[in-house]
């Protein structure tokens, strides 16, 4: 099949997947460029598959058949990417089961008001690195399905559970009564990270790039832990920050 | 003084530092935001201030004369941000004495082609937080004068020596000959980097966000060394990459 009207009800049923909005009401979202692509595992369905006119005899795709042949101006006007590589999926969000999640054993990450689509996407790449068993992301954050968090997580998304537009105590009374132990990062920290025992079932709670988190949120944390900083500016970029704690949080 | 008109001659010499041909040739550069502004020590030379017509009532500069009044329409001009704070300074490049500079103690960073503004500011502002005693960024990266590393480094760039266009050869004989160890990050490592045991002169190199480093310059490391990551993609963002390796060296 190919489209070529900018008129044609499934191209401007897929333009709308640029606004939020519409990606909350259809369950769905776009993922651009060929790395992208080719990272969506087989746990997650992929509804419709568009590539550019340009790019439809060098891209091949296996096992997929609902693949639909844009004009070069229709592609490009649904990515936004500089140097778009001819290729991009819609795909259908997923439902997490949390409280099946956080039985598991190992690191949560819990993100508060996360407010740039790159340090979020970069939180989530980092999470995959290093095997944490969830992203949890609270309501009034980046939305984690926008074109700019999506080319910064690098595909990771697919690969570990991101669970959005979530409610931070009610995530974390569920954790407590799967004794997680919460930590939260913040400059009021009475110990330094590298000085943790970490038990096997933990969480860390991190915070806006500009404010950290909120007094009431540091209040629900089991132990607030800072990051030994030599330098004169006592300042990390925060996916840097939280890439750091699952790093110490996770090593051998 | 106030300006107004878009033909005016220190307008338009101040227009053209967006450009990097002219931030080379007139060591010059422009800082956004009062943050950054602030940030400037007493060791940079400030050539000029501009406030916007419509903040100029409500920012004070102290010990400063040569501030100059912008309407609104020549300053927007000069921004790139979306919020522009109302000021912004044009500062002298600084020349730094690399001799003097690899005979102290401490952690060298060195960049090999980092191209993404955001991830060389990120990292210039963690080597900031860390204490790194100096930067370099090898010739070919992106600029470390231009607005998008700027904002990213938050101001840091005015608290330890980043050393741009070097060539790595060059800077790591130099290095050598200061008994200097020389460690770079590659998936090749055979040790993780919380096995290293690091001597008190040491530097870091590390490469492009695709491609990683060059083998000619992995060749010329004492040692390559890679992060541990349990988890199923072995990918970081660099910047990320780079902030690990700098807390894992400097922490106590």
């Amino acid at each position: 099949m190919k489209i070529e009207s900018i008129r044609n009800q499934i191209f401007k049923e897929t333009l709308q997947l640029q606004d939020k909005k519409f990606r909350d009401k259809n369950n769905l979202f776009i993922v651009e460029g060929k790395k992208q692509v080719k990272e969506i595992s087989k746990y997650w369905h992929i509804k419709q598959i568009f590539i550019s006119e340009k790019h439809k005899n060098t891209i091949k795709i296996k096992n997929f058949t609902n693949v639909i042949v844009l004009s070069e101006n229709l592609f490009n006007k649904l990515v936004s990417t500089q140097s778009p590589q001819g290729i991009m999926a819609v795909v259908k969000k997923k439902q997490y089961n949390v409280k099946k999640i956080v039985k598991t054993r190992g690191l949560f990450i819990i993100l508060e008001n996360i407010q740039d689509p790159g340090n979020l996407g970069t939180i989530i790449r980092s999470a995959n690195s290093f095997a944490a068993k969830a992203v949890f992301v609270s309501k009034g954050s980046a939305d984690i399905y926008s074109e700019k968090t999506l080319r910064a997580t690098m595909g990771s998304i697919f690969h570990l559970p991101v669970i959005n537009d979530i409610n931070i105590e009610d995530t974390l009374n569920i954790m407590k009564k799967e004794k997680i132990t919460i930590f939260a990062a913040s400059i009021k920290g009475e110990k330094y990270l590298n000085d943790i025992k970490f038990p096997s079932k933990k969480a860390f709670i991190i915070g806006n790039e500009a404010n950290g988190l909120k007094s009431e949120t540091e209040d629900l944390a089991d132990e607030l832990v800072k990051i030994y900083m030599p330098g004169r500016s006592e300042s990390l970029n925060v996916a840097i920050a939280a890439s750091i704690i699952m790093y110490e949080a996770t090593k051998r």
